[in-house]
């Protein structure tokens, strides 16, 4: 199972404290490079506009803790890098526990967890820690102590071309700037590591693949910005990489426009390759890079399949969305749904049959030897190809008129296109 | 409350004998000039061809009354104008009861409800009266006497045109014909009467609106043979206010053409502004001048918002539809629902974001200071805005789009405009 | 009733032994030119190539039966011709009963019943027999005797063309290539035949009609390969008449693009003629002639009516489908169906009104003269039109709108041309 692989390589990555910017990134994406020999890492330095934005300052940690009176250290940021407010300012300074407090982040409602919050373009400092540890702090003096840097530096990001026969591209996309949280995020960039393994393999590819590894919301920003009149050009679906390494569910966010090919490969997906699966919409339920790549004048074709959505679950943006929440089988499953979106991408083509009125597929070798079930299904479904292919469907449209998985065709196309009974328009 | 100044004008128009023409609608119109100055009276000749109708004779009437065999009076129109069959001939004349029974009419299942009937193209007399009274009348000799006048003279009715930016047109109809009844009419003129003066009081009109007081049928007819052409070129949206005054429910009627601007902004305002509403069909359910408006030909975007739908409660067409069956309360709920079309339609543009890929609300001060679900609730509109305004909806589709109602938008769109973060298309 | 006459017809043509080819066609298509005088009778050459296909030799038949180890002469197609396997080679051979056990079909979930089986494209014999009769051979020699003739000739067809109007043609097709069988098959010729009669008696004939009997398949084949380009020219909707015999269901199977002219007209019959009908998709239930009818490129408007559908009754492909499972109601049923639809047809033009505003129906004589429950619903049809007869909507459209029949349509219509009311676009 390739989720095994790609939990370990969850496992690996888990502890790196990744943010917007920093060394935690760098180490990242460095990683994941030795996967993937070839990933271009590439950079934006602090300061520079794109579009309505600008990029942060860069922010590193070396240790962050604080002292309670009695001498305990706690939220130390070597143990979890969480207990740590993301982009914290630097800070040594003894406080009241009422001064404290308003720098403490907590959830009365998960009382065991640590919470996750930044703060990156308001220049403050924070610790997290659960509700149940909180609650035992007494009153006295807490010495606070935040060795970080905020300065000038660079935003990190990393691309991948992947030629194929066309200059079409299937754009993927997935995010590396949360520390340390399995489903959201490292499920995205492992799950997308494996897949383009799994692209890079293909002995045929019809598309080229543009993917990117960037940090969320700035870092598409700042690759649509150079990118855009070329992405706008060439991509004809795209998909972001988010929340897909638990096993409790698939869900399905679409595109701002929902009927793109992105969309309608994706639905076809889901609906032949698992049980049940959560529709969310693009209005009440965006939250990740679709907000970018989605935007009016970007307009990209932009839409993803996740396990548990974002914000969804309980233990979103907490301790509790650890390496125990996400799991091989999740990842696994995430994995072969966009590799059947590939697999459909890569042959859909628009048919015309050849022949006018029914073909006779005995005479050209076509018609099954033995008469099973099994081959009554294909000679429907070759009957159904020859019925539909009439050069206005492209083959998930075909697959969707007679409810069958696109995938169930793919192989029959291909005989058919031997004995010259079909030509692609 | 708006409601009970329009209250206060039904009362007072309440006893007037109004019909297709004569001195009860100049009456009438006379009033509605004293609270709209600049209301245009006008008039048509009776014999005047008008498309495939001719306009009538002008009907009025002194006095109408039965004598009983024992000199009791009965079915006396001063006494309630519903009493006469509109458009009666003049007679004078001592019948039996068998004879008188002929020109009666009453409603066995509302004994107590004298029923409105008319007679506006057949020459004849008759009386209206309630089936318990009709039930009380013995054998014997009854003198009928109709001093009423069916002569040559003219068709009234008036038009005020207000001018906005444009030259593009909302079209407000209501009617003026029907005697002494509550809901079905005076409901109509009255709030007509004080929508045109909150339209008078816009700070800015975008719109020009044309708002017309005519007889229902014969006057839309007589409106459109003067207007068809200038009302086609420039009227973008009507309404037909008609039954507005009960408190008993909402109701839609849809323009023949189903999804105009009016019909969508009308549906609009019910979705969000009343808990539920009947939704009528134009094929099943017109009957009033959108039978006209909307007819092959004149295709005018002309729709209804109502409380109790003519022809859709007991009460209607009787003594029953009376000051009690109206109240206060109902005509305000019209009131302010009409008031919110106004508005979403003022406010209903075009707009495209002119920021790719999502703005900055915090750098251009457009960020709520305060945190509070109010304030997620406008964040999240705002943002919703930036998402849908890619330059191909307007303002009542990109918040259905978004499932609130437009009126929460406006606001956020006028800051916007002003941060120059959206432009008009 | 013509049920009965159909009925008749049926009872005559039922002994005879159809096929693709052979006595048997020719047979039944001299008795259909009988009823039908001009009816032309066409043959196409065993080996002609028709697109994909080869037309097959002619088979004819003598005798055929079985001999029992006891001397008793069983599988005798004299006395059911469904005993004999469809284009079974000449044979005259003593067998084992594990032999002929290969060669025999029988229905174990129907045991009374003989099933029907072919092979029509690989050359070998068989019988079928009931299951109950199965059960009841005894081990031992048979000796098997099949007397018949499979050698080059010829395949019939018969095409009637009649002339109307416009060159424009309804297109009616039937097939005649199933030995004794009710619903599925000889209700289909039958009921064609007396709807032709019924074509030919139209006093007016806005269309043209072209009627084809043909056997299923290879016939249809043939005929378009002769005669595809006049067809796709002309033919605006199309029927395919197949199972049209019992009394236990409606049916409706589409065209493949579903929503032409055709589709349009049976679906409205069916809502308003019937009580109940089902739906079958294209997709999932073809299974006639309309697989080469709608076949790409060939993309002929053709769909049908049907009682209960091939493949979906137990008695279907069996001598269970016998005379006794059709029925005078059923045949009438289908044919009053499709009477409906020729006359909706025949009546199916665009209307625009040519009065704006709602038009005066009494000053045109229009108006019923006496007021009842039936002069309403008159009066409403008519005031419909008028609302609907805007020029965009033929009558099937209108009639659809106001959720009526359109032939309760058909006679205001003439009235209103008549008066000028209205006039085709």
């Amino acid at each position: 199972m390739v989720g095994d692989q790609i939990y370990e390589l969850c496992k690996e990555l888990f502890p790196i404290n990744r943010s917007l910017t920093g060394d935690g990134v760098r180490e990242t994406l460095s990683i994941l490079r030795r996967e993937l020999p070839g990933l271009n890492i590439m950079s934006m330095p602090s300061g520079s506009r794109c579009f309505d934005w600008t990029v942060p300052k860069e922010w590193n940690v070396r240790e962050a803790y604080i002292v309670c009176p009695n001498g305990e250290k706690i939220c130390d940021f070597s143990l979890n890098n969480l207990h740590l407010v993301g982009y914290s300012i630097p800070i040594h300074e003894t406080v009241d526990l009422e001064v404290l407090q308003e720098h403490l982040h907590s959830l009365p409602e998960l009382p065991d967890a640590i919470p996750y919050v930044t703060s990156y373009y308001k220049e403050k400092w924070g610790f997290c820690i659960s509700q149940q540890e909180r609650d035992r702090l007494k009153p006295g003096s807490y010495t606070v102590h935040i060795d970080s840097k905020l300065e000038d530096g660079e935003l990190n990001y990393a691309e991948l071309l992947i030629k194929g026969d066309s200059d079409e591209e299937i754009f993927l996309s997935s995010y590396i700037c949360h520390p340390s949280m399995g489903n959201n995020e490292l499920s995205g960039p492992t799950v997308l590591t494996y897949l383009t393994k799994y692209i890079m393999s293909m002995a045929n590819r019809r598309y080229s693949y543009r993917i990117v590894f960037i940090p969320e919301t700035i870092g598409s920003i700042v690759y649509l910005s150079k990118n855009l009149v070329v992405m706008k050009e060439r991509i004809v679906a795209g998909f972001n990489l988010s929340c897909v390494g638990d096993n409790n569910a698939y869900s399905f966010l679409p595109s701002r426009n929902e009927n793109t090919l992105a969309d309608r490969v994706a639905l076809h997906v889901l609906q032949h390759f698992v049980d049940e699966f959560v529709e969310y919409s693009f209005a009440d339920d965006r939250g990740s890079d679709e907000r970018q790549y989605c935007a009016p004048g970007i307009d990209l074709p932009v839409c993803s399949i996740m396990r548990s959505k974002y914000a969804e679950y309980d233990e979103y943006h907490t301790s509790l969305d650890n390496l125990d929440f996400i799991s091989a089988e999740g990842l696994d499953g995430a994995y072969q749904a966009y590799v059947k979106v590939f697999d459909v991408l890569e042959s859909n083509f628009t048919y015309k049959i050849n022949v006018l009125c029914e073909p006779q597929l005995g005479s050209r070798g076509l018609y099954p030897q033995e008469s099973t079930k099994d081959t009554w299904g294909i000679v429907k479904n070759m009957m159904n190809i020859c019925a539909y292919a009439d050069g206005t469907k492209d083959l998930v449209a075909i697959a969707d008129k007679i409810s069958i998985p696109a995938w169930d065709l793919i192989d029959i196309v291909s005989k058919f296109k031997k004995s010259k009974l079909l030509e692609k328009v």
